[in-house]
């Protein structure tokens, strides 16, 4: 019975309940976090090895004859170079290794944009009169506030079960010259967690955008961050090849949540052109990454088979934090018509959406009683859900038990949100 | 008796003989190198050590229950600020810590200013008509291509032994509010291995730039990098707040040339208002530098006299390869009346002047001699040395026995290009 069709007495009865149990949570004095797409420190300890994998001066000297431990290698290791392009399915002669962070590389890619433009810009983008991004959302924060810091106009694209809605994409890319990219996270995408179809890539590939440098910024952050087997996603570097259009995609990637979220190995790849013009730029700008760390997950890993055995292993410690918090929402909200959820098969979170107007009641309702939730409107551009319904939900970080814990505080104040809101508009 | 004074008869003889000793090392096919500021292998053997000073999951997680392995600490690790505060003489809440590259902070810092401007900035650099900047030469050529990339006009000023000279500093930043900054390698400089007098640093403390933002770039690279004791530098950062000028310097330094070139800490500190903006524009970047590694470091030096011993193995090796070549020098050279040089008690470059018009020649005939030098012009704004003269030798990278070799086949050289001039002009 949704609460919806319920009568007044029924939701007063289970609202009274409701904020007893409530009363309980604030009294309790305990603090429980479902905010940070953090791994916990059992993913954290499976890498240990990395650690003690190179450890002397012989070893840093690869068969190239590179010591890693000097100056040098601008775009990284080839052996990494190598690795990553199996894993990730691209053409290593296209890869620039990074630092620790590819928010790092894509914050500076959009820096190099406003500075210098791109191979195919016709003047840097601070010279632009106004610069607009499409921003399919929810999604993710980080993005969105890359675009604020440059003063980048966001346009709100609803975001499907398979992807942007590509109609809408078209029509802004295709008509507008003012808009100069969009983002994505095309697979197990933050928050939704749903993985872009094979139709979505192609008609991104098909795109003929109005701005001759229009970049769509491909932020693979979960590539390979599966539950259950992999789910495939088109290749968007070879898609934009196949169509004539090979300088539209970068794609951004790390090991950030393969091995350590601090200190992992972050990757770009895109068109040989767009790499050469972003290698000569960025030779001003450094030396050259980290190849001692570059090194040590080469050693790590040895081949791509050895990434994704390290995966599953991922897997085997998220997927039943992921399941217990749907099989919470399925036992406690299925058919009350007041929530809905994602139940996404990889990467770090659920997308939980409220009844309209709630979000930020349902936030602030948790913080009082100890739950900290990842902000209401952080998913949206400029912070605000224009719905004010959506919830990130990232089960990573705490244990199982304070997962539980928190999932049943968690629906305590989706109901009590949704009760109020019922009974004022009955 | 000087090359100037002799008859065009001694010279001529001169001429000959070296130039039979000339086609000697052209034939005999050895290839040298003195062109690279690199620490060499030796000098990179002495810190094996810190490549297996945390191999274990327990010892990444600090004493404040900070775990390395994971996201955050956008301005580094505690511990190792407090380490690099002790070192340099900072203040340790004035520190950001970056990943492996100073170099990369100080392009991030001019990409940050041109894109966004400074705390004290009335609008972004790049809004503004023409940027200048104060390039006290010879200098660091990675400073001046910083330049280059970013249209900043360079304007040359005099490096003297005891710093640029002021007076023109002085009159270009109080009379020009295009002139936004300076680059200063004040401890060692490179490539004339001066340290600035306890005067100059006052003289830079006591400006009143006409630019609001006027910035000194204090990349004291070779802060502890000493042959013989320790050399005092005064602490710019101290002196300008003295003067109420806090927000002039930026200071920068590095572990590259005391751990790992490719794997070392890079920092930077300056006033609070100065950090306090760096950071919340930082905190859109990047989630955070490498703590590993910072954690790495403070478990291997411990506290600063560890460093500083640290350096003292470092001397042990770089002191004799100057010797070798400074005692060549004086051997050939002195009293020719043909070339100078400095004669650095750190760091790793010494500057050599030929005869006007002649390191150009210099430079080919020792390329086709099978030596390799620091391409001629680089230590000068727009790669152009105007007198011609000045080359860099870096003695760091090859062995004494191939320094000692390199560096015969230089005098050979650099005596055939003044003996020419000087018949030229008889």
């Amino acid at each position: 019975m949704t609460y919806q069709s319920m009568s007044r007495e029924q939701l007063c009865q289970i609202r009274s309940k409701l904020l007893e149990k409530y009363e309980e949570f604030k009294k309790d004095g305990i603090k429980l976090d479902m905010a940070r797409g953090k791994p916990d420190k059992q993913q954290l300890d499976i890498s240990e090895n990395i650690l003690s994998i190179v450890t002397e001066n012989e070893q840093c000297i690869t068969d190239e004859g590179i010591d890693c431990r000097n100056y040098g290698g601008l775009d990284g290791l080839p052996s990494a170079k190598r690795l990553f392009a199996d894993v990730f399915d691209l053409d290593e002669r296209n890869i620039i290794l990074g630092g620790n962070s590819s928010l790092n590389m894509m914050y500076d890619t959009i820096a190099r944009a406003f500075s210098f433009g791109f191979c195919d810009s016709e003047r840097p983008w601070c010279k632009e009169e106004k610069i607009r991004f499409l921003c399919p959302a929810p999604g993710y924060d980080r993005h969105f506030a890359i675009c604020s810091q440059f003063g980048i106009e966001m346009i709100t694209v609803p975001l499907n079960s398979d992807g942007p809605d590509m109609q809408m994409v078209k029509k802004y890319a295709e008509s507008d010259p003012c808009v100069k990219g969009i983002w994505c996270v095309p697979k197990y995408s933050n928050p939704t967690g749903i993985t872009y179809s094979d139709e979505v890539v192609r008609a991104f590939a098909q795109l003929k955008p109005a701005a001759k440098d229009f970049r769509i910024f491909w932020d693979n952050a979960y590539a390979i961050h599966d539950f259950n087997g992999n789910k495939k996603l088109l290749n968007i570097l070879k898609e934009c090849e196949k169509s004539g259009m090979p300088n539209m995609p970068i794609m951004f990637a790390s090991t950030s949540k393969i091995t350590f979220p601090g200190s992992g190995v972050a990757l770009m790849s895109a068109s040989s052109e767009n790499i050469e013009q972003i290698k000569k730029l960025l030779s001003i700008q450094t030396i050259g990454p980290d190849k001692i760390n570059q090194l040590r997950h080469v050693a790590f890993f040895k081949n791509k088979q050895g990434m994704l055995d390290h995966m599953k292993r991922h897997a085997a410690i998220m997927k039943p934090k992921f399941d217990a918090v749907i099989s919470a929402f399925k036992r406690e909200l299925a058919g009350t018509g007041i929530a809905d959820w994602t139940e996404p098969e990889g990467g770090y979170f659920i997308s939980f959406n409220v009844l309209e107007g709630c979000a930020s009641k349902v936030y602030e309702l948790a913080l009082n009683a100890g739950l900290t939730l990842t902000k209401v409107g952080d998913t949206y551009p400029y912070g605000k859900d224009p719905f004010d319904s959506n919830i990130r939900i990232a089960p990573s970080f705490p244990s199982i038990d304070q997962l539980e814990a928190a999932v049943e505080r968690f629906i305590v104040c989706v109901k009590i949100a949704a009760v109020e809101k019922i009974l004022t508009e009955k």
